[in-house]
C-alpha cells in the first residue's frame, strides 16, 4: 500500500463513499511494509553519496555483472573482495570502472566529490596487512573522505611509529590494521585522543589462529578509545571511520 | 497514536474539517509504534493461554515480587530458575503460587485448563539431568499440554529405553534431555517419526566442557527429525514442544 | 527369524512335535533382530512417502549409482550435496532424475504428490545463504509439503523482513537460514507464534569461524519457539519442518 | 632532563663555556623520556576534562583510597567496578563522592560541566544487561555528554525497538548493549546512519559461553557502521562514544 | 512379559486352548523389553563380581543412602566422588562400609575376593594427581584385581620412572595418570608392550585449561598402545583395566 | 659399548692389566645408551611379529622406498596412510607388497601367521567411516589377529546394531569407529563386557568440527569400559586391540 | 647399586673371587636407575645453589610442613603460591623462614649469596600484574641474581616505558609480565637485544579469557628474541632467566 | 633531523646568530624520530652480524627480489619460508645466494664468520618435524653459532634420546622441536640445566589441532627452564637461542 492508495482511501472518506469504520479497519491492518518503505527511502536519502556495496567473494561473474547492469545511471557502486576477473567482466559492461588492485575493490560510476576535510589515517603493521589496509583506505576515499596512509610501522620497531607522531595527532579518525599479535592498536590508542577503529588481520601462522590472536589483543586493548571490527574487515573499518567523519560534519 | 486518534482523524476528514492532504501527511508520518502496537496486541491474543515468563536467575527478590504484583487479576505468570527463597517471597504476595521444586519453576495465578490432547513425552538420560527435564515438563504442562515422563533411560543400558518403545511411539512431540555424551537424542530420533527437541545439559565433568560435548553430539545427530536448544534450556524445549502441539491444533 | 518360522514353531507346539520347554528356549533366544525388524518395517510404513536419502558428498560416483540402481521400481530417492557430475551419472542410469542445482539435490523416481496443505516458509538472510535455504525448501517439497520462500531479508535492513509479515504469519512452520551473525532467527522467532527451525550457515569470514558465530547466536536466541540444526544442514531443517507438518496432519 | 637543563646547556654554548661537540654529545644521548614526557604533558592537556579512571576490581580498599587521597584539589576521578564497600571507604575520605550503584561507578570531585550538545543514546536488550549499559551511560555523562537511555528493547519483540525510532535517529552516537545472542547491534546498525558502538555482555547461560556468543554476533554484524568493544566493557563503550563526540566538536 | 508368561502362552498352544494365529499375534507384538530384559539379566550375570557403581557428586545424602538401603544382602556397592559426609551417612546405614579417603570412594558390603593374578600398575606424575590415581587403583581392587602403585614419577625427572622399569614391565595393564603436560603416558607407552590406559587430570593452571592440555597430549601420543579416558576419570581407567584383565582370564 | 667391550674390560681387571679404579671410571661413565640398547633389544624381541610401521602421509616417495629398501630380508613393514602412488613405487621395489586400498595400508614382506584365536570386532557407523575402520581392521590382521567387521550400523537405526548382538558378544576386543555424533561407542559399550576402543572420525560437517564432536562424545561415554584414541586413528585402535589380545595370550 | 657396590664387584674380579662371566652378568642387568642415579647426582651438583621448590597451591599445611621438616640442615627451600596460613605454619617449624607476601613466596633456610653480577629486569604492565612479576623477581633473587624492577609501564602510555630505556638496555635478561592484551612483550622485544621471557597473566575480563589473549599475543610477537611461559607462571620466568644468567657465567 | 642539523643549530647558538630561546624552541619540538633514529642506529650496531630477515611466505617474487636488490654491498640477508621458486629468482639477481632446502631458507651475501664457541643443540622428535628444526638450526648458524643436531629422538623410544645424553649436557642452549604430543621438551628440560627453547610444530592430525596440542604441552611443561615460541616458528627459536648465546659472550 503506497501513498496513492492511502490518498484514495481518504478521498473516499472525504466524499462519504467510505465510512470511518471501514477506513479505520483498512488502516489498522496496514502492513508494516508500506510505512516502513517510506521511512527507508528517507533514510536512504540521508545516506546519499555512499555507494551501493557488493561483497563479490562467493558471487558468480554473472551475478555481479547483473547487479552492475541494474545500477541506475548516475549510480555509484563499490565491489569489495573483487579479483582481476571480476574487474575485467565489469569493465566490459561499464567502461567507467576503476580497479584498486591491492584493495581488491572496483568502483563503478561517477565517484563522489570529496565531502570531508577531516582526514582519516590508516595505519598498518606489516607488508602483508596492506591489502586489508588498502580496503579500508579506498572505502573511505570512495565515501568522500581525505585519507592518509602510514604503513609498515609494526611495534617490533616502535620508533618507526613514533617518528610519525605528527601524522597520528593530526588525524580525525584512525584505522589501525594489524595481524600477528595486533599490539599496534593499543600503542596508537595510547598516543592519540581520537577514535581508533582496529582491524585484526588473518596474517600470521600457528597460534595466530587465522586472526584470533590479533582480534583478542585488540578487544582487550588497555588503551580506551579503541573499538574493533571483524578479522580482515577493512571495508567495515573504512565505513565506520566515514560514518564518524560524516557525523562530525552533520549540522 | 492509537485507534481512537486515528478514528478522530478520519472523522475530521469525513466531516470536512480535515483536508485529505492534511490527513495524508499525518498518516504518512505515523510512527511504527502505533500500528506496530496494534499488531502486537493481536499477536498476543493468539498466544492466549501462555503465561508471562520471568527468568528469575540474576533478578532480585524485589524485582520479581514487583513483576508479580503488577500481574493483572486473572493473569498467569511462570517464573523459571526460581529457588525456594523466590518462592517464599512470591507466595507471601500471592497465595495462589505453586512451586515445582525440582523444575525450579513457580506458577502464579490460575493455571490454564489442558488445551491439547496430544502428549508431549520428556525423556531424560541420568538422574542429574532431571531438573532440566522437569523444567521442560512443567513448562509444557503450564502451557496446557498433557506431558508424559520417561526418566533415567541413558544409552549405557539401551534396553531400558527400548523397554518403553510404546511410550516413545505414542508421543506427539518428544523432548530429549541428556548431558555427558548426549547420545540419547540420536537414539530416540532413530526410533520415532515425530519431532524431537533435544536439550543438552551441563551435567558431566572434564571433557564434557559444561555441556559443549552434549551440544555438539545433538547438533551432529545422524538421525533426522532432531533440533536442538541451548544447554540446560528445559524451558525452551518445553515451549518449543508446546508451540508445535498448538500449531497442530490450530484450525 | 521371521513370522513364518515363528508360525512353524508354534504349529510344532500345537501338533505336539515340539515341547513347550523346547519352544520356550528358542523364543528366549530370539535375537533382537527378528522382532526388531518387524517393528522397523511397521515403522518404515509410517514414514511412507518420504524418500530414501543419500548424502552424496564423499561418496564415489560408483557408490551413488549403485544405490540408485538398487532402488526398487516405484521407489523415490533423494541425493543431497550432489554436484553436476553426480547428476549426469545418475541421469544416465535413471532418466527420471531431476536436478535442483542451487539446492544441490537430485530426485530420482516418481515424486510424492503434495500431502500437506500447511505451508512451510523458508526465510534466508543473504544471497550466499541461498543454497542452504534451497536445500531445506527442496527437501520439504520432496516430502510432500507446500513451500514458500522469502529470501534476502537480512536484519541489516529489517524493513525488508517486516514488509512480508503476512507471509511470516501465514506459515505453519518456518525455516530460518542465516550466516554471519545469524540474528534473523531471533527476529523471526519474535514475530511469529509457530515453530521456527534455525539453520546457521558457514557464510562469512574472520570471526564467523565457519558458522560458529551464527550457531551460537541461534542457540542463544532470546525468542522462544526456536530450535537449531547443524551448520549448513538445510536438509535437516527441511526434514524437521516436514516431520512437524506431518505430525500436525496425523489423525 | 627537562627544559631548564637544556636551556642551561644552550646558555653554556652561547657563553662559550660549552663547546659545540660537547653539547652535541649531550643532546645525542638525550633519553626519550625527556622530550617524550613534555609531549605527553601537552597530550594530557588536550584531554582536560576527562577524569582519571581507576578500575577498582581487584584493588584493595587501601590502594583505592590512596589514589583518591593523591588526587589534586580540583581533580576529578572516576572509579569503575566499584561496590558499596569501595564507595563507603572513598566517601569517608572525600565527602564529594557520588555513587552510581547500578553502574558500579563512583565519581570523586567536581564533575565536568556538560561539554557536548550532541546526544549519546545507550540502548540495551534485557534487564540483566542494564548494569553494563549504565556503566556506559554514566561514563559518557561524566565525560560531559548528554546521554539518553533506551532499555529493555530486545529483538524478541522488535516492535519495542521500532516504537522508538525517533530516539534512534536523533542520537549522534549509539552504544548498544546486549548479551545472549547479541542481535540488537545489527538491528540498530541497520536502522541508523550514525556510529554504533556494540558491547557484548556476559549475560546468558550455556552456549552463550560468558559473552562469546554475543561478541561473535556483533563482530559479524551484517550492518556496517558497527564496531565492538570487550565483553561487559561498558566503560570502554562510553569512553569511545565520548571520544567520537569530542572529535565532532573539535574545531 | 517374562519367561513365565511366554511359557503359559506356549502351554495354551500345546493344550489347544490358544490357536497358533492367536499365539503368533501375541508374539509378534512382543515388546523389545521382555526379551531384552532376559538378555540383560544374562549379561549382568557375566559381570558378576563387579559392584554396583554410584557417582555421588551432585546426589543428595538422601538419594545415596536410599540406593544403599535398596542394596540386596550380599550386594556390593561402590560410591565414587564421595566426601566424608557421604561416608558418615552411609556408614550409619551399613556398618560394613569402608572409606578410601584419598580415592574418594566408599565400598559397601562384602568385597570381592581377588579374582585376577595379573597385576594392574597405576602410575602417576605429581602429588596432586594422586586422588585420581587412587580412584583408579581402588576401583581396580574393588573389581578383584591385584594393583601396584608407582606414584610421583613425573617426566621432569625421567630417572625416577626409569628406576622402576621392572615394575613397568611386570604389569599386565597400566593406568597412567598425569596432569599439566601429560607427557608421562607417551613415555610409559614407549617403555612397555602392554595396554596403557591414560587419564588426563585437571591438575595445573593457566594454559592447562582444566585438563585440556593433558588430554590432547595423551590423544596425540606418539607411542601406540595408549588409549585415553575422560579428564579426572580415575574410575573409568580402573574399570577399563579391570575389563581387560577379566577378558584375559575368560576361558 | 656392548657386551663384548664390557667383557673385555672385565678380563683386563681379572688379568690385572686394568686397575679397579680405571674400570670403575669407565663404568661410571657408561652412557645410558649401551645398557639401554641391550634392554631395548630384549624389549623388541617381545614384540616379535609386529611389523615396522611407517606413517606415509607427508613423506616423499623417496623416503618411503628408502625405508622399504633398508628392510632386512624376512622383515615385515606396514605403511599407513599410503595412496596408490606410494603403493606403485613400493611395489616396484618389492614385489611382495600388498595394498589394502580402502584402509590405505601397504604391507611389505612376509605377513605374520595368525597368532591369536580371539577375535577383534571392528564396528563402524557410516559408509564414510569405513576407511578408518579398515585401517583398524587391517592393522589388527597384520599383527596376527582374527578380525570380524560389522559396518554401517549407525545409531539412527539402532535395530541394525541390535540385530548383530551375537557378533558383539562373541568378540574379545571391540573397536568402534564413528564420526558425526559418535554415539555408537556408548551404545556398544553398554551392550558388551569386553574392552571397547573408540575411534572418532573426522566425518561430518559444520559443528562436527573435524571430529571434535565425536571425540568429546566418546570421552564422555556414560558406559564404562570404553577408551579413546585420536581422531581418525584407525591404526592406533587396531594396534591397541592387538596389544590387548596379545596380553591375554601371554603366559 | 652405587659406586661402592660396583667397586666391590670389580675388586672381586681383580681378586679372582668373582669370575668375568659372573661380573658381566651383574653388569648386564644393572638397572637404569643405578647409573642413572649417579648421573642425576652429578647433575644435581651442577644445580647447587638452587633451592628445592614446592608448589604450595593444593597441598595441605601438613604436606608442606612435612617437606620443610625433611629439609636437611643447610638446605634451602622455596615455596611458591603460599598464602599467609602456609607462612605461619612453616614459620612455626623453622624460624628462619621469610615471606614475600606480594610474590606469595616463602623462603626457608639460609639464602644463597648473590652469584651473578648480571641483572635481570622484571617489567610489568599493570598494577594487577604485580604479584606475578614479584613471583618472577623473588624467584630470580632466591637463585642468586641481581634483580631490577620496572612496574606499571603498560603500552597505553608508551612514554612511561620509553622513559626507562636505560634500564631496559642495561639488563642481561628481561622478564616481561602483562595481562589483558599482553602487547608489552613485543614492545620490549623490539627495544632490546637481550633475551626476553614473556609471562602472560590472567588479569583482565571478558575476551581476555583468563589469560588466553595475552598468551596468544606473546606467542605471535612480531619481535624476535621473545619466548613465552605459561599464564601466571612468574616462577617459571624467573627460573628461566636465572638459567640463562647462570649459563652465561658458566666457564 | 640528524646530527648535522643539530650541530648546525648549536654552531648558530655558539656564534650568537641563534638565540638560546630560539634554539630551545627547536629542540623542544625535536620529533621522536631524530633521536630515536640515532638510538636505533646504535642499537643496530650492537646487532652487527645478524642478517636482515625477510619472511617470504605471502610475498611476491617481485617484492622479494626488490628487497634483495636494495641490499647494500656487504649486506647479509636471510629469507625464511622460501621455496625453490624464490631461490631461483633471487639467485638470478645475486649469484652469492645459498639455498637450505629443508630449512626453506635462502642466504644472500657474505655469511658471518662463526662468532660463538658455545654450541646450540637442536633436538627434534620426528622426521616430519625436521623442516622446522632445520629452520632453527640454519638460522642459528647464519647468526654465527656452532650448531649441533640431534634428530628423530621422539619420546616413544626414550632410549634414543638417553643414548645421546652427552650431546644434551654439552650444549649451551637447546632448541627442542616436536609436534603431535610435544612431550620431548619436558623430557629434555628435565635432563639438562641449560635454557631450552621449545618449538611446537603443526605435525600431527586429528586432536593435534594443527599444533595446539604440542603448544599446550610445552607451555605446561613440568620441567622449569623451558620457554616456548609460536607453532612452527623454527626461526624464532634459532634467533632466541642466538640472542642467549650472544648475551653470554657480551663483555
Amino acid at each position: 500500500m503506497n501513498t496513492d492508495s492511502i490518498r484514495k482511501l481518504l478521498k473516499g472518506v472525504s466524499a462519504g463513499t467510505t465510512s470511518v469504520p471501514e477506513a479505520l479497519d483498512v488502516l489498522k491492518h496496514l502492513p508494516y511494509e508500506d510505512l516502513g518503505f517510506a521511512k527507508i527511502d528517507t533514510h536512504r536519502d540521508l545516506r546519499t553519496g555512499f555507494p551501493e556495496v557488493v561483497y563479490c567473494e562467493g558471487k558468480t561473474i554473472e551475478q555481479i555483472t547483473g547487479l552492475v547492469r541494474s545500477l541506475p545511471s548516475g549510480g555509484f557502486l563499490m565491489g569489495t573482495r573483487a579479483d582481476a576477473g571480476v574487474y575485467d567482466a565489469v569493465k566490459a559492461v561499464r567502461s567507467d570502472t576503476v580497479y584498486h588492485e591491492s584493495a581488491r575493490i572496483i568502483l563503478v560510476g561517477e565517484g563522489r566529490e570529496k565531502r570531508s576535510e577531516k582526514a582519516i589515517l590508516v595505519v598498518s603493521a606489516g607488508t602483508s596487512d596492506q591489502p586489508v589496509a588498502e580496503e579500508a583506505a579506498v572505502t573511505a576515499e570512495a565515501m568522500g573522505n581525505a585519507v592518509e596512509r602510514l604503513y609498515d610501522v609494526g611495534v617490533a620497531g616502535i620508533h618507526r611509529l613514533l617518528d610519525h607522531s605528527d601524522k597520528l595527532t593530526l588525524a580525525n579518525v584512525l584505522v589501525v590494521v594489524a595481524g600477528m599479535e595486533g599490539a599496534l592498536a593499543s600503542i596508537v590508542g595510547g598516543l592519540v585522543d581520537r577514535p581508533v577503529i582496529a582491524v585484526p588481520t588473518s596474517v600470521g601462522y600457528g597460534a595466530s589462529f587465522h586472526g584470533l590472536s590479533a582480534l583478542l589483543t585488540m578487544l582487550n586493548s588497555c588503551a580506551p578509545g579503541v573499538a574493533v571490527v571483524n578479522i580482515d574487515n577493512g571495508f567495515g573499518a573504512g565505513y565506520m571511520a566515514s560514518v564518524i567523519n560524516r557525523t562530525c560534519e552533520a549540522p
